[in-house]
């Protein structure tokens, strides 16, 4: 079979394939991430690439998703499009994650610096005690005489227990096997490397000599597009870096239910795993790196995600969640060896997976519980967790009720031709005063498209300045030379001049429907939520706001779009990443790892499928801000 | 390298093998077990075999083992005799352990058959609640609706928690994979089978169906010389059959001191660890086969044995307990996968360790209290052990003492030209009256050799008839024609003619010296011990005797060779095995392996070596039955 060489653009990255296999396939082989909403199914469009060099097929696909000036130009669908000759291909920055600057955490909660979450001592909240699930003691042990001539392990555990809050222990066989050598090797001056499992201390390792500055711990948020790890010092506390990339079971699928389609159907459940942990793999070799540490050093994670993404993750059977009545294998996991998972790390390091509630709400959201202190307090708060699902919860530290809707990326910067995640060179915030555009983007550089808080402001912008009806229609003749007169007809923030990319960074109606679309679903299961619980909004004495929308939402322009409900601005809060933000108190605070379960256990979910009044709040909703104004007595449009 | 065929007589298995092979190396890769108790350095002479056709050079060691006539009738030392012709071998039968009729169990305890003993249902004695450490558990679970849609493992979970003690469960990751299929495959019908782990339920394995009617355990006693394990019948705690064998470790030494200097020295651990496991493996092979049961339903071992044994079974360096200050690696185990230590049961069945007390006082012992109820009872009673180690404990259910002291394989047949397991043709009981000797053998076969009780009932009745004085010295003129008039003087129990091997049972003076320090470090390990606690024999309520003596201990002759206190033979019950029964009990009730860890934390040990008056002690009873009489009201000669 002929071979033919691809290379990409900007990277340089090239391979040799077969004749016949996809573009997309060939990225995928040189390590080149396209994103793709619909799995490589040529229904989304959004991978669009240009053959620069060589000879390529336009396909039949192609034209929908196209221009007539982009077909001219060269550009095809990467999934559509079989390599027959040696090709250069341009991959568009904006489908490529620039590896930095991903937002992990909003402003700070109201009682301290993120990094001090775990740290801050609150009375009676034992999330708030600094207990790393793991950690690292230096004990130096009298030597055995006939009078003291207990066993090796007990003259161990004797001194943990007096360094340590454990009073059982357990150890594994192979380290036991280790430990008399090792003691008398290191003349009984040794470091024990340990971790909370149900409630005793595991004894993970055994040391020669004091290596307790050497303890690290990765607290990681698994979403459906972007994985993004923390490096976390177990000694301190503290943040030593941070990093982030797209989730690569993208290949299987934008969303978690195409990814379990290909997992239960066509495809196998081996693949979706291994890729989302060739992802964390990847991010520790990063980190480590960066801050020159050794992976083996890093003893535990913690990993927040939701419920498929945890099955995922630990590669259990997921192909039920999809399936009414939506049963997961499990929403409360093991303990498990990261060698179990091929997660490279300390060879006997764990790996601990946030507990999650239903089908439909993970772990994320009960680490944003966590995170936010909603549970903690007898002020009734709410959480709004806005990813490719919107999730909700309500309630204070006696009950939890928590809802979610399908959201879409869009607020993720997903399934929008400009669409593009918080990252540097995206258009986070706009606005158009006297008929002119001004914007702001991630990291100052030259536009490469635009994210979640950019959206929402946009919507607002062009609402204010009627270019946009309150039905998301765009009024042609108010924004002469800024509208694209295509089939979808496209406002345009940024001129083609203006941006890195050498795009116009652009909203199409149809872009706008679909995000009225999800702020619909959000703004209706907040509003089904809170009349379930027999509660006006008023009575939410504060809203936390999480989720990958960017760094600098602005809440007003958030609320006169009808996403957020129409309170004092005061009392809403943007929190950012709340799921890794709560992987990490627990991997900071046993207890924390104790109250996220509680915290799962007492949540109790409402399926929005089964509650008759959502459907019709989402109808409802389906307007800019409402189609009932008077929830949104604020709004000036 | 020229090879020679040896065949070994009367299995006639043979093998071939490079000129130079020793015939002990020969035997043990033809599968011949030779018993030797210097690990085969030419210092025991216990492995004499006799060349029957080839050429086979008499070593000069042989020469202080072997008589003149058996050195002219072709009686080598098999350890010392290089291969060097093909060669037809014959191994004494008494060299041969037969795989039956090891003795497991005496007298049932007072309480009920040996089999209910875990069964009965003392008050306040946890150890008698049927609660097997793991078993099986049939689950008929509700199809999951809209309504009750928790995860699977919830599910299995909740109705565990109606149908066992366990409130807690932890699952493997691997069963947890399986989980969502195999309900569903098997409609919601399953069987779970469980092992208490660290005080909460450990799910090993989820079956379609119901399978609980095949759910067995192992208990196993790993003694120095025999290995021997007990099917039980996890419903209902019957035991189902019981096999024995040589423990294949003897290849490195006879003793445990000196198959830890092999394993520390010239040898490594690995072959020491791998010899027992073999032996297990051989014995569950043998025990499932015998019973038409599969291995892989056998899902629980419990395993109890001497510190060293405890050490190589789990294969924990050693070599410490042997050096001053004797510390062991562990005292107590933790519960270990028996695919981990190659044990082929069950694919995720487990093996649980008896704790071990100190360097040389094992879990042996500690099963033994266990199994004697020592511990249960406010009345002060004593547990002496007669193994190659004696060990004594002294206590009640408020305090326990113990001590150890190395009593030599005497009374386990070991280090005597015709002494025997208590096997088939061993001579268990014997008399002398008016000149002539009668005996009774196990199995009533043709004597092969002379077992521990048969050795007691042969002093005693030589001391009562005049021909060994209280000193140990054979009287020659007392004995004519019974006497062998060698270097070392024997007398002849059964004649030639009447054995089933064609050598006549005989003891000689210098077997008889050393049965006398045998009873003597055993009586003065018991005196030592009763004088430690400040009490007289007269306080113990009873004696409980174990040990591989054979089945028909006679108690008044025990006493009045000075091996056990003279109190009234009421008050001593000889329990037989009380190592294996003990490991049972633990296998049928997860209290009783906590109460068994509670035994081995409250039991003080006395370091005899470090004991000032053990010594003389251990002088003063070199005597028969003792040099104080006072001690002896009863004993007649």
């Amino acid at each position: 079979m002929a071979r033919h060489r691809v290379t990409f653009l900007p990277d340089g990255k090239d391979i040799e394939v077969d004749e016949g296999t996809t573009l997309l396939q060939a990225a995928e082989e040189a390590g080149v991430h396209i994103e793709t909403s619909c799995g490589g199914e040529g229904l989304c469009g959004e991978c669009r690439v240009r053959v620069a060099s060589g000879k390529a097929r336009a396909d039949k696909h192609a034209i929908g998703f196209l221009s007539r000036d982009e077909l001219k130009n060269g550009y095809v669908l990467a999934c559509q499009t079989p390599v027959e000759d040696d090709l250069t291909v341009e991959v568009a920055a904006r489908s490529r994650l620039e590896e930095e600057h991903i937002l992990t955490e909003g402003i700070p909660l109201s009682y301290g610096q993120p990094e001090k979450v775990a740290l801050h001592k609150r009375p009676h909240d034992p999330a708030s005690f600094f207990e790393p699930i793991a950690g690292k003691t230096y004990l130096e042990l009298p030597e055995p005489t006939l009078v003291d001539n207990s066993a090796d392990i007990d003259r161990v555990t004797r001194e943990l227990r007096r360094k340590t809050r454990y009073t059982d222990f357990e150890i594994s066989l192979a380290c036991l096997r280790d430990l008399a050598t090792r003691l008398r090797q290191h003349e009984w001056k040794v470091t024990v490397t340990h971790v909370r499992h149900n409630g005793i201390g595991r004894i993970l390792d055994i040391e020669g000599g004091d290596t307790t500055d050497r303890q690290y711990g990765l607290a990681v948020d698994v979403g459906t597009t972007t994985v993004v790890a923390q490096l976390v010092d177990l000694r301190t506390g503290k943040v030593l870096g941070v990093e982030g990339s797209h989730n690569r079971q993208a290949r299987y699928g934008e969303d978690v239910i195409s990814r379990m389609v290909f997992a239960c159907g066509r495809g196998s459940l081996n693949p979706v795993h291994e890729a989302v942990i060739a992802n964390i793999n990847s991010l520790i070799d990063a980190v480590a790196r960066d801050k020159r540490i050794s992976r083996s050093d890093i003893v535990a994670v913690v990993a927040a995600g939701n419920t498929t993404m945890s099955h995922f993750l630990l590669s259990l059977m997921p192909c039920n969640i999809r399936l009414e009545p939506y049963v997961p294998t499990a929403t409360v996991y093991p303990q498990v060896l990261a060698s179990e998972l091929g997660i490279d790390i300390h060879a006997e390091g764990i790996v601990e997976v946030m507990p999650c509630v239903a089908s439909y709400v993970g772990g994320d959201i009960v680490a944003g519980v966590l995170a936010s202190g909603l549970a903690d307090k007898p002020e009734v708060r709410c959480l709004i967790d806005v990813g490719t699902n919107g999730e909700i919860v309500i309630g204070n530290n006696e009950w939890l009720v928590c809802c979610s809707a399908s959201a879409g990326p869009a607020f993720e910067g997903g399934g929008a031709r400009s669409g593009m995640l918080a990252t540097r060179g995206a258009i986070q915030k706009m606005q158009i005063h006297d008929g002119k555009v001004s914007y702001e983007t991630i990291g100052k550089a030259k536009p490469r498209g635009i994210c979640g808080s950019g959206f929402i402001d946009a919507i607002y912008e062009l609402v204010r300045n009627g270019i946009v009806d309150l039905q998301g229609k765009l009024n042609l003749t108010e924004a002469d030379g800024r509208i694209l007169h295509e089939d979808d007809p496209r406002y345009i923030i940024a001129f083609s001049e203006e941006t890195d990319t050498g795009e116009p960074v652009t909203i199409s109606e149809a872009e706008i429907a679909n995000l009225i679309k999800s702020k619909g679903a959000v703004f209706a299961a907040i509003k089904s939520l809170v009349d379930y619980v027999g509660l006006r909004f008023e009575d939410l004495d504060t809203i936390h706001v999480a989720g990958g929308f960017g760094s600098s939402l602005d809440i007003s322009k958030a609320v006169a779009i009808g996403l957020l409900p129409d309170i004092d601005p005061a009392r809403i809060q943007f929190i950012g990443n709340s799921s890794v933000m709560g992987a990490r108190m627990v991997l900071l605070s046993g207890p924390a790892f104790e109250k996220a379960v509680d915290i799962s256990r007492k949540m109790t979910n409402i399926e929005l499928s089964n509650y008759a009044p959502f459907m019709n709040e989402f109808v409802a909703a389906l307007f800019l801000p409402h189609t009932d104004r008077s929830l949104f007595p604020s709004v000036d449009y």
